[in-house]
């Protein structure tokens, strides 16, 4: 057992049972107070450790970043680039450093002073410079919906999809960080009812409730990760939200797949919480049948039991809703085979880039991880105290996604990723 | 009449009627000499001017350029950034120094010899680090030959493709230069007679003749570039050949699209050739029946008249063999408006970013810019002077691409993009 994931280690921080960011987490991320430059953080509670400031006071000379100077970085792709080896020193140095019996940083009152930052007063961006954004498509039940909308249910899976992660390249430039709110993107549709298309704002905005992973180092050009070797490669997850406008899609999309119906914005939050903080909430996946391609082979527990939920206020709302409780270990490919397959022909992968999961969706209408599957289609609609009801999302409407592991007393989770839809720029 | 593509222009540098890079030319690119760093240079006949070099002599004093050191980078981004007058402003300063009648680079001995490398002693790299890459599918004959090879002719082109500019985002980490060889990828594929899929190396290598553009100043996320301001935004072009797996194309990519087919390299000639030196060769292109959405109309002529060859040479040939003779002119959709619409809803777009023209067939057979469509899916064998045939790239074939504008007693030009194949990984 890794002792920085101990359930009874405690920190001299007082942190809240259902704080999300406990000693056992310490996820890593980008902030800034105010009129600063931005630097490498870490979350304890509601405080975040700045990095930077420790390592000025000498407190990372004995691991592998030092003298490098990462944690003065705007973005984690240098240190993400160092690997595993170098990640763990780090975290095992942070957690050692905020433990309640270890005296360094508890005693020293200026250097608390100086590296505790509440997160209440910083600004958080996002955590890494990410070269390529690619999207899988991961969850079979999301898949079986969106297939059974589209060709009903004997022909709702493709034949390729449990043969391989099926995935397509999205936009990096438009990934933006939890807060920052969404304008209601404008696009080409045509119903089947018109005769020609038309353009103007989308009417069928939508959310897709997904995780990712930000890949540490990358591999060669023409030299495939082995699925056995992708945690070497694998620095963290976020959660994502994949925004979509089904309108612009449906008329776009053949043959080439989605654009413009994904790529004018996709929100993750700002922790990237580490596949070492994750470790004692491995589980079994989903099995799968038939076997994979050698290829793609892992075996022992793939997934995380994370549960992860979505939440809608509408600008007439006193409070968020809870619209969808889900868990991504639902989802059938896991990220090992997502690397694996994705650099299987030569591609190579980079420090910072994204991979998200695609729409996570379990098996009981209310994990649906989208509108279009919550609401049908349209056919049922979702239902609100205050009378209202939603097929897709209004201009006004502030979508969160939360989610986090239980342990024992404790949670590891990742925050949130928030933002409201503006309305669509005027002609 | 813009001076610097006058005809008449002549330059104290010896240029042969046939090379590409004359004074109306003056592509911008990336090199280094062996040991030293990467800069900026422009070409000209078979030298390239150091821009570093002239920046430090003050030549630039009196530009936008001035004291930004643009010119010391390893990529052309920062250039980009800086909209259309600056790179006007420093392509005229270039252009005048060029001059035969223009003595002050022509007479100082010691600042030509520091200035001038002879391209054969330089190596060229990526001009930009790309943010993001998209592939568009803009040629009406590819779209409809690929279309008729699935769907037979009547069905050939999607309900969509006449009212839009059909695109997909494409891999920017695995875009290579030109001189570099690709590995043949290995992918899973199922032909139709097999009950299960297989994992190994692509039997179907392709290579896609394309054209792509990089932009220049970016636009700000939520806020559409109009068609009319797209030249604006648009830095200049290259040569691209998206090397493609048909074999792994046709198992992966329903329904989201081409991934791993496509997205293993992607070649590009290192010399990016300005909207400016091309300004001489518009031309119009295809009717547009049905006339665009409001939003994709522009008046005038917005094709440009650049001849397009593709070149095998197996390793047993003794010379490269022309198998493609094509003109970017025969696009359907044009760079403003693909860039129009790539940002109608917001998506924003960085200086580097690359967008390519999809696959540029023309109208005859030998104008069909992949082997996909010359072999027409491997059943008209492309023959060679020495007996052998080729349905798909083998391993050791080269594959050269290069293009350019026929004027008065010279060409305006892009050099090559060339590559080799070399044989997939052994397991």
């Amino acid at each position: 057992m890794d002792e920085t994931t101990d359930a009874g280690l405690r920190s001299f921080v007082e942190v809240p049972p259902d704080s999300h960011f406990p000693i056992q987490n310490l996820p890593f991320g980008i902030f800034h107070r105010p009129g600063e430059a931005a630097r490498v953080g870490v979350a304890i509670g509601d405080w975040i450790l700045d990095l930077a400031v420790l390592d000025e006071a000498g407190l990372f000379d004995r691991t592998a970043v030092a003298g490098l100077k990462v944690f003065h970085e705007k973005r984690l792709n240098r240190l993400m680039a160092l690997g595993r080896q170098a990640w763990r020193e780090v975290r095992a140095t942070v957690s050692r450093l905020l433990r309640s019996d270890e005296a360094v940083l508890r005693d020293n009152r200026a250097l608390r002073q100086k590296s505790f930052v509440p997160m209440a007063d910083a600004l958080l961006e996002l955590p890494a410079d990410i070269g390529d954004y690619t999207d899988f498509y991961s969850s079979r039940e999301h898949a079986h919906n969106v297939g059974t909308m589209l060709r009903g249910p004997d022909k709702a899976l493709m034949p390729n999809w449990l043969h391989l992660p099926v995935a397509y390249h999205g936009r990096a430039s438009s990934i933006i960080v939890s807060g920052q709110d969404i304008i209601r993107p404008k696009g080409q549709t045509k119903s089947d009812e018109e005769p020609m298309p038309r353009f103007g704002p989308s009417r069928n905005l939508d959310f897709e409730l997904e995780m990712g992973f930000f890949v540490g180092r990358g591999n060669e050009l023409g030299h495939p990760i082995p699925v056995q070797e992708a945690d070497e490669h694998i620095f963290g997850m976020v959660l994502v939200n994949d925004w979509s406008a089904r309108d612009i899609q449906k008329w776009e999309y053949v043959p080439l797949g989605p654009f413009l119906a994904k790529n004018f914005a996709t929100s993750i939050s700002p922790w990237v919480v580490t596949l070492d903080a994750l470790e004692p909430f491995r589980t079994t996946g989903p099995i799968q049948d038939p076997q994979p391609l050698p290829y793609l082979q892992i075996s022992g527990p793939q997934a995380y039991d994370i549960q992860l939920e979505v939440y809608l206020q509408g600008d007439k709302m006193a409070e968020p809703h809870r619209i969808c409780l889900s868990n991504f270990k639902y989802l059938y490919w896991n990220m090992r085979q997502q690397l694996a397959h994705h650099t299987c022909n030569g591609c190579n992968v980079r420090p910072g880039d994204l991979m998200a999961s695609g729409t996570i969706s379990g098996p009981d209408p209310g994990s649906f991880g989208s509108m279009l599957e919550l609401a049908w289609r349209g056919t049922k609609p979702i239902s609100f105290p205050n009378g209202e009801t939603r097929v897709f999302l209004q201009d006004g409407d502030r979508v969160t996604m939360t989610g986090f592991c239980q342990g024992p007393g404790y949670r590891v989770g990742f925050g949130e990723v928030t933002a409201r839809v503006l309305p669509a720029l005027a002609d």
